[in-house]
């Protein structure tokens, strides 16, 4: 049979990927949950028929929503994952032998479920002793937490349905309070291409609220455009000024401690979004 | 009329373009040539149904491949692109005050035709008195000149059809020898995630033959995976050895002077590619 899967990515541009089976589908309270085996990408998880990780590529975005924040922190020891069902934020937060407590905060139960099931590779961190999974609003929980984390990293969808929420400038300010003294977070703030205008209002938003605010990018295949973007909000160290020759080797496929400083030095255009 | 151009990226991955109008659609004796309005990316060029350029992001293809080379060479007067007949390259070289004369040689002159009516933007450096468009095989004029230019961009489809011999070591030979004493060639080298073994043995050639060998990448929205490697061979000039503060800023989208040495740093995957 010849079957695919197909992204809108926008109104105009459509991504397929050849799909060899349907593992799993099913509608949550939340959302379409979709996992799929391309010929591509291996297993991919397809989230209101969009692709939010695949077992080929979720090195990429896994890496870098955690070691880039982590590695701007002097010493993290108890970070959160907002979203990131799939545990692969998890994962690479454990890479770091400081952390002494890794939060997992997703809305969707079944994303974790299915995650676990389906997606090992990328999971597996969950299972860890040093991770905690909370099934909960991360809206809810980070206005009940104040002055508890060293690194937030925000891994949500898109800024439609469940995720609205987790680009508004409250949800930062809430994030800025749920941090420590010198505590650092992370959002995905998507494509420097197509979302220019989303780009520039979360930027701004951040820069109200931290007193040090750097985007950087990571080329992600299954992504619209494959450049996505991150903005981070710092409220003491900044990456700029951090001395890359002491960053360690990881045990990565993306991250290196040359690359830290070089994914901070945006493309002109990229760069414009956010003067 | 629900029109959707379509390129099959890879066995196992498609992108759709919407396409408003087919502006133009011809064979010439090379290839199938196409030029269609998308509606997100606006004109693109279409040869043999892959995406060549189009007017939203041919600027981070026809700047990198560009200004790479001529900001690692000191002083370069005479510039070389073999493919390219959108124009878009030569466009880019003539923004150097030190170019005396840019020449084009591509093997399609339809391509070029069809580029100077359709995409005046892109093309509009041909036309310049500084510039030269030879209609010929680039492998054959490569092979008739020695020790002419001071930077040459091998500005190539994919390594299928007419461009299989623009990845071969015979040519990278000859490009050696058409080039000063101080010279340097950069050639599109495709997609780290999708062209590997490609990169790994365009690489192992041009080492064979080069001095220096780097490869540095750029995100390209239309092509396969939007990171997109160019491989640089050089006989003097080292780039990891250039004062990019000594890097003048010109009329770009994409390229920055700070940009030049952080492209340079590639991605873990990607670097392990060519160690």
């Amino acid at each position: 049979m010849d079957l695919w899967f197909t992204e809108l990515q926008t109104p105009g541009m459509k991504i397929s990927c050849k799909t060899t089976k349907v593992l799993y589908n099913e509608k949550s309270e939340f959302q379409d949950i979709g996992i799929i085996e391309t010929e591509q990408f291996g297993r991919m998880l397809v989230l209101d028929d969009i692709i939010q990780t695949n077992i080929e590529d979720e090195f990429v975005y896994h890496e870098m929503i955690t070691h880039v924040p982590l590695f701007t922190h002097k010493n993290p020891k108890k970070a959160l994952v907002i979203g990131g069902g799939d545990g692969g934020a998890i994962r690479e937060i454990l890479k770091h032998p400081s952390i002494e407590k890794a939060v997992l905060v997703e809305i969707d139960g079944k994303v974790v479920e299915a995650s676990k099931k389906y997606l090992p590779e990328i999971s597996c961190g969950l299972s860890n002793e040093r991770a905690e999974v909370i099934i909960d609003d991360g809206i809810k929980y980070i206005k009940e937490h104040k002055n508890e984390f060293d690194v937030i990293s925000v891994d949500s969808t898109d800024p439609i349905g469940p995720a609205v929420g987790l680009f508004a400038a409250d949800f930062y300010k809430a994030i800025y309070e749920a941090l420590k003294d010198d505590g650092i977070f992370v959002a995905q703030t998507e494509s420097p291409f197509f979302n220019k205008d989303l780009i520039k209002r979360v930027n701004k938003d951040i820069r109200s609220i931290f007193p040090i605010t750097r985007m950087y990018t990571g080329y992600i295949p299954t992504y619209p455009g494959g450049l996505w973007s991150f903005t981070m909000g710092s409220k003491k160290y900044d990456p700029l000024e951090v001395d890359e020759t002491q960053i360690p080797e990881l045990d990565t496929k993306y991250f290196t401690p040359q690359l830290y400083k070089a994914t901070f030095v945006l493309p002109k255009f990229a760069q414009d979004l956010i003067k």
